[in-house]
């Protein structure tokens, strides 16, 4: 029996890229569908780490608050080091994240499945639930150029097969996401093909919970031994995975697929080689190992991320590289949270189809950044620690730097797209501190109406609109004043009203001080609700607040205009008296109502 | 139909006092039942203010996280006094809770329906429901004095009329909780009197949704007008509540009754009357009025708050008085936060009985505290304000200092209880900064296993345990880690083992810095986890955390014994070669196993 149905958005794939994608697109009301071949979700193993900036991206979807309680915090990172009286001994303990301006200075380790739950919980509230098992057995797209352009029209043609009701359907899709991991269907029938290649190194990885009186078994451990590196990441509850290096004897590799031979060597066999690398100190694990792999190290990316801006990959469809540095999951959410407010501007008219060309450009480059990261990351770590017997080896100043200075990428806070349609940095300068196309620096302002302090990322959601932050200057000051006055009449004809009301939030924040100013004091444009106007100031009890105009490196005086992309990144910033600049910007992808 | 059973606790009356009640114990596992004659829960108007001590408590519950993300939070008060122009005008604004110590520095306001389905929700998860409508018909306490002795014996006996079922149910209980509001059931039973009287004020309350160009009417404002005292609160949402003073001849009063005739006076006069006050602003509603009361506030305490220790009244069965001040649901909920963990170690025989009397030593002084605040701040509020014509009236210093003074006992900060069997001074001294009888200071350490920072109150969760603090001085110093060695041991056999490791939780504080220790350091006895350890320093970012023995005012190299009680409240305190005294603390009132 087959049936025929249509759909904005077809998303194959229910891992963390997917369900960025699918959570995004349903909590924005687009009409989307989701599908993934397993039966059941994942619920061990798998990816675990997510990172500083992906932590304020869930956030802004209101899934953060659940992540932080249900996971693991890791804090601080300790490196070991040969000691001379052999065995291992602690060489530096240092912050594990290395991101002044990280909002939560930390990462955060859970299973994927917890994960994956949190962002089910929260779709399975909106009405979405993933159909499963499921598999795409066809994916076609019409090669008709006004149909290809036209975001209204239904080019992709995909049939599904429902595995447990034995059923097929066909599908029309105004366009397909596919998410569906390293091993990618999507990926292969659009015949997209991974640039890059294996390398030497072999990791084993085990979950289990330990008894050891190895002292920092809480912390992210870098062990440098000369039984091989190991590396100890804390997850949730009592949980520890370690990962260890293993040599090419210890395993075979099948010389036809590349891959690990598992049948040759288990979890016992990596649990062995960790016991050795941890002494003098012991570690023995408590109950079952919860989940276990040996996998090669690959660093490949994909040649293109989308087919015609119609069908799209994302996440490990598109990149592959070593989980070690607890990237993997936070390259997949954070290219689909990319995309999603895209596809949701496209479908609901308010932008040109062009606007998905900026997925593939900002997506692919941080992609290549990653493997390269990956590449030198990857390097040292499994290199040989330096001794007295080999000089050559890796020395601990040397790692930790590296480790430090990747620190600002790996967190995920470092990420900086490039100029385009929208990334628009010709007014740069107004803003020293706050780079355009890096993410909006977190900081604490209060409300003017009641002085409650509050986090402005937390103002910025991810709900699809332009946040215009109007940093007013001085308003206790008359004549600034005046010209906030004659900005607000500008913003109101040539954005507001031309663009439409509904794709932009304004919020604006005075350096002026809440003893001085009332929120009734701005023009009513600026003021859609009383919380929408902030101060630059301390709160009641001096706990917060207070030097923002100083920490974005904005005049407190002349004030500025930040946009803000629906993604948290800033797209934009002008003096006040440039609208016509932040309406060209807009002009360049939006259409005027 | 008449049925009977049995039950260890019996509330009646499902308010805030009631609810609190039930909540801890069925989440301490006690066996209990609250009925309620209201066949739905309060869904509009109420009490509404729930101070920052109160937080603390709901936050030892694991409740305050949806209060704080459901309800408004009041940081600024404003002071409107006569305008010489006519008229009012702003005198000052100040912040609207003043205590320094307080973990959240605000109040929060919401409806009390809402409060109330925090605890229903969570009550629901433990399996328990409100039993309504149901009242109770009979109410009968044994008079043979070994029963009434005997903690496992059943002298009460109640009849309970199920109103929708028509059906009649004899119920033997342990013990009873009278929680049924000011016009108290339990409490006329028991021939228990309310001692004090009347007031001659009186107030009108609305609760709407202003349009207003008021610039304050997100803060707490206290305005004195010529035409009378008026205060607004801020509520969740946009919704606004207004106090507004009545006089005599505004309003009829029954002569009979003392209370107001309500339908001579309603809402639209009492919106009149507040619309005068605030000119030059205009206030007007948007909407309907959401709830409205007229009331003369009425001032006094029971004279007994439990007979023999069985049968216990509590909320506003046992004080009435003003709500402006916001105090009433703090006093109820916090009467039976005392009184849950007393009942729950009594009932699993870990105290003796004798243990219940200290919750009237300690909640009828806190209410007579609470008439007595109320008599100064009512007079003053309801009071003139002083104007050129009128020099004998309340003046803004003397209202603002009054305020400001009266901070630490209505912020619910200051509440301190004498000692007891359960407070025990001796050796107060030697923790300078946190008194004896109040809750324990709220203050960040970090963890020693992680580093990861916590707020010592979230460590100090209401789950009926005593918490046993050892700040364990400078643990780096091996002689002070001789002097925590020998401590461990003696507190294992001493405290731990005598009374029962149940009933108790330990955690270390070390003064050591993060790079200096490691947790597996201290004895084992200290650590039941490796969660227990921590250490009085920064974070990993220096956002937080370090000098906490000296805002607590210990001595960093010697340490100090804290005693926190299942309350929060700080029972005793010792130096570390007391602890035979912290046997005999516990020894008042704990049964040895």
């Amino acid at each position: 029996m087959a049936s025929e149905s249509r759909v904005d958005v077809l998303i194959i794939g229910a891992g963390p890229a997917g369900l960025m994608c699918a959570h995004g697109l349903v909590k924005a009301g687009i009409n989307v569908r989701i599908v993934d071949q397993r039966s059941k979700q994942v619920l061990a193993g798998q990816a675990d780490g997510i990172q500083p900036r992906t932590i304020e991206v869930l956030q802004s979807y209101g899934l953060a608050e659940r992540l932080l309680k249900e996971g693991n915090h890791i804090h601080m990172a300790a490196f070991y080091n040969p000691s001379p009286n052999g065995g291992i001994e602690r060489t530096d303990r240092a912050p594990d994240v290395t991101a002044p301006t990280a909002r939560y200075p930390f990462k955060v380790t859970l299973h994927q499945g917890a994960i994956e739950t949190i962002f089910l919980d929260s779709m399975r509230e909106q009405g979405l639930e993933v159909d499963r098992p499921t598999i795409p057995t066809l994916l076609e797209l019409s090669t008709d150029e006004s149909e290809l352009k036209d975001a209204n029209a239904y080019p992709v043609k995909v049939v599904l097969k429902h595995l447990e009701k034995d059923t097929t359907e066909t599908l029309r899709a105004k366009f397909v996401v596919g998410s569906d991991g390293a091993h990618s269907w999507v990926r292969k029938t659009l015949k997209i093909t991974m640039d890059g290649e294996h390398t030497e190194y072999i990791w084993g990885v085990v979950d289990m919970i330990p008894k050891t009186n190895f002292p920092d078994i809480r912390n992210r451990c870098a062990i440098h031994s000369n039984n091989g590196s190991c590396m100890i990441i804390p997850r949730e509850g009592d949980k520890v995975r370690l990962y260890v290096q293993l040599s090419h004897k210890d395993v075979h590799v099948d010389p036809k697929t590349g891959r690990v031979d598992r049948t040759k060597c288990g979890p016992e066999q990596v649990m062995e080689v960790a016991k050795k690398s941890l002494k003098p100190y012991d570690i023995d694990k408590v109950g079952k190992i919860h989940w276990w792999t040996i996998y090669i190290i690959g660093q490949r990316v994909a040649s293109q991320f989308s087919i015609h801006e119609r069908v799209f990959i994302a996440g490990d469809a598109c990149h592959t590289h070593s989980p070690k540095a607890g990237q993997g999951m936070n390259a997949s959410m954070n290219d689909t949270h990319n995309l999603v407010w895209k596809l949701a501007h496209v479908l609901r008219g308010w932008a040109d189809i062009s606007l998905l060309k900026t997925y593939e450009f900002e997506r692919r480059q941080y992609a290549q950044d990653l493997i390269d990261f990956d590449k030198t990351f990857s390097a040292l770590f499994s290199g040989k620690p330096r001794t007295n017997d080999n000089q050559n080896g890796v020395s601990h100043e040397e790692f930790l730097k590296a480790f430090q200075t990747s620190g600002a990428f790996s967190s995920g806070i470092g990420i900086h797209y490039s100029p385009s349609m929208i990334v628009q940095n010709t007014y740069q300068t107004v803003v020293r501190n706050q780079t355009v196309g890096m993410r909006i620096l977190p900081y604490v302002f209060i409300r003017a109406a009641d002085a409650r302090p509050y986090e402005l990322q937390d103002l910025l959601p991810a709900d699809t609109r332009f946040k215009i932050l109007l940093f007013a200057g001085n308003t206790a000051n008359p004549s600034q004043l005046d010209r906030v006055n004659i900005l607000a009449e500008n913003m109101e004809q040539k954005v507001l009203k031309k663009f439409g009301r509904d794709v932009f939030d304004v919020i604006s924040i005075s350096s002026a001080q809440k003893d001085k100013v009332n929120y009734t004091d701005l023009p009513e444009v600026l003021r859609s609700h009383w919380s929408k106007v902030l101060l630059d100031d301390v709160d009641m009890f001096q706990r917060t607040g207070g030097k923002g105009y100083a920490y974005y490196g904005i005049d407190s005086e002349q004030g500025v205009i930040v946009i803000v992309r629906p993604d948290g990144y800033v797209g934009m910033v002008s003096p006040l008296e440039k609208i016509e600049d932040v309406e060209a910007y807009f002009a360049g992808f939006l259409t005027p109502i």
